[in-house]
């Protein structure tokens, strides 16, 4: 038999094209469903990795390593072919004619995807942020890391006891999981890990007070489970001081409430506020700077652009807003992906639905909360739960040994592996 | 039978007050050496922690995190309570009343040892820094990780062929053992872990080449091992200039021998200066700044003054100047805590002598060369006695089994874990 001629390639049907911004779990998540279909993606970010930021206050206490809880974009999409990555910072949107610049490189859309997350943000004092950061980035977590370790250091080099003293306060303010954790961790550096490191100084003595200016901490939490957190982190010798909304912070410490509590070393756990997106295609926003979005999560006016994660204010069906929490931006992500395929095909699906399959916040060492609605736990079993999925949901086989190792080894021997003190002060 | 009255604490001998500056290899050689002795130690280091160098090259081209290769001084040396540990550098000595100071802190002595290491030089062309950094700290690998993997991520934005082409060649300066271990890892990281990684670019394609100024690489080995390394080398797709002399150095590239190499990317592993411990008492030094000591590691006119490591000139028996690589350190440190002990107990003990257990470097995967003296190895057997060993000298149970994983993960996947480019533009 005579070979057919060749038919040369098939006609290339105009792909539609889907520019997602951020990779962390909200962005990452859509092009992930958006793998190998028939559409051209490309994801952008201004780091490298995805930052698996739940845990990233083990960074900040010298539990971990940047590189456990950070995984190469490229590594993670790499086996999509539909998927180029790109690394930078998307700083302005023509809606009109549907570009994105990253700086002067344009980046046609046809779908837009925004998932730039959030910032911590100091309610007007931006200039509290020099004495207190917060917790975003793996620069922020290694900045706190050798704030809190120098701060040991300086007090047994100390001559002066008040200085001392200073030294050995730590506050933090926030009393949301972030807060929650951070203190506890701080309290199990220095009770354990550095107890016996110094001379002049004994570690276990540091003051860790949690400020919160609500009533009680981990206020997204059930009423009795925020008071067992109170105990459990009472019982590692944090200090809480609830109803003491901040009203300053300097080199010196805070006030909070109508007490001032002076500490060298103050860590930002209070407030965030989202990424500038909503300026960047002229929505409407909250006072967060979070985007008002529809129930199928695009921008009122333009049915092409989505807002999910942080960066989105979404309601759920009572009509209050979705948390800022990874779970959310998952689920959000996903659907968004689910929703182009259909749109693409013409068939319809529903507005974005929540589900929630529970609440978790580690304190310490076996001292946990979880609430799944139709059960709360605490202590030892809410820990283990916490620990299981947070292994679980850690990107890649290797981060997910390496942090396991780190924990069981942590766990016998009570040190931590990451006590570095890198890069120059700021 | 009446108890014997209490006789009272026991008088307290004058115990003599031993300053050690550097916990590098010497210094904390020297430390461990001294845990338990009847003398008060003092350990200075501008770092909380001891780097394992021989293995920095390897956070340079993500394969390793820093945690992997460093320790806390104070958990190495917290067990012993003669020890003191501070942070901090020294400014000066004042060799005449035996104080050195930390800042504005004196911290007196009876004997000191100046185990300060040195710094990469560039032969007067102090303005080569910024263009081709040198691999010496932790912040000198992240530095160095940071620009290999940008000038990838660049290379893929890059829309003019001449600026990816300099964006995708490397150039590194020096073929002593850090300058063959960074091309060879920089090969099998461009060769392998990032091969698949882009869309536009071909990481595989990336021109790697090494600049020597001598006659040959691996200078301190044997002929034939040289040779064998060169072989090596070439077979991963490093390009080697030997008798190419560096004269200019610049933000697009380099000059070696008569020919203009243009690059991005250099990495400086060429020369390298003793730290300043000769000028602060004032000693004899050679051109690279390294104190000429006695035989027994003292400063002439200086019999309680000791240097060791990288910041003295050592000889050996042939009058040769010892290399300045981790077991001369270490050997040196433990010999200088020994003599001291001696001399305290009135019995002299004989010169310094270096006892050699061989040479090892490492080319890449299952390639490195390895001179015993009675056996000259190369290839796999070369790579599996570096391997073990560098695993054996790893300080801490925790970093042992960490690299031990990181490296079995990475021989079985070609990945690398540590793929991060964290920290701004310096």
């Amino acid at each position: 038999m005579a070979a057919l001629p060749d038919p040369g390639p098939p006609l290339a049907p105009t792909r539609p094209r889907i520019v997602i911004v951020g990779a962390g779990f909200g962005g990452l998540s859509a092009a992930q469903a958006l793998g190998n279909a028939a559409a051209d993606v490309v994801l952008v970010d201004r780091d490298n990795y995805h930052l698996f930021q739940p845990l990233l206050y083990q960074v900040a206490t010298a539990g971990l390593s940047p590189s456990d809880i950070a995984a190469p974009i490229r590594a993670i999409v790499g086996r999509y072919d539909n998927i180029t990555v790109l690394l930078g910072a998307i700083e302005r949107i023509d809606t009109v004619r549907r570009v994105a610049y990253m700086g002067k490189r344009p980046i046609p859309y046809d779908f837009l995807i925004l998932a730039t997350g959030a910032r911590h943000a100091y309610f007007g004092h931006d200039e509290w942020e020099r004495f207190a950061p917060g917790l975003k980035r793996i620069e922020d977590a290694t900045e706190i890391r050798r704030r809190i370790l120098l701060a040991f250091e300086r007090a047994e080099c100390a001559d002066d006891e008040d200085e001392r003293r200073r030294l050995m306060n730590f506050v933090v303010v926030g009393g949301g999981p972030t807060g929650v954790e951070m203190a506890g961790a701080m309290a199990e550096l220095s009770r354990r890990a550095l107890a016996r490191d110094f001379q002049r100084i004994d570690p276990r003595a540091a003051r860790i007070v949690l400020v919160e200016a609500g009533p009680r901490i981990l206020p997204t939490f059930p009423e009795t489970l925020s008071h067992d957190g109170r105990r459990q982190l009472e019982r590692l010798g944090v200090e809480i001081r609830t109803g003491a909304p901040v009203t300053a912070v300097d080199g010196e410490g805070v006030v909070a409430g109508d007490e001032r509590i002076d500490a060298r070393t103050v860590i930002w756990a209070a407030g965030v506020a989202a990424s500038p997106a909503a300026k960047w295609i002229g929505a409407d926003h909250d006072r967060a700077g979070r985007v008002k979005v529809n129930p199928d999560l695009s921008v009122p006016g333009h049915p092409e652009i989505f807002v999910i994660g942080d960066t989105a204010l979404a309601l759920d069906v009572e009509g209050k807003p979705l948390p800022g929490v990874a779970p959310v931006a998952k689920q959000q992500g996903h659907y968004v992906a689910r929703l182009i395929g259909s749109r693409l095909r013409g068939q319809p699906i529903g507005a974005f639905r929540y589900r929630n399959y529970g609440n978790l916040a580690t304190i310490g060492r076996k001292a946990a909360v979880a609430d799944f609605g139709w059960i709360r736990l605490r202590g030892l079993v809410a820990w283990l739960i916490w620990t299981v999925a947070h292994i679980y949901y850690l990107i890649g086989f290797r981060n997910r040994v390496m942090v396991a190792l780190d924990w069981v080894w942590a766990y016998f021997t009570f040190q931590r592996g990451a006590r570095l003190i890198t890069e120059r002060e700021r």
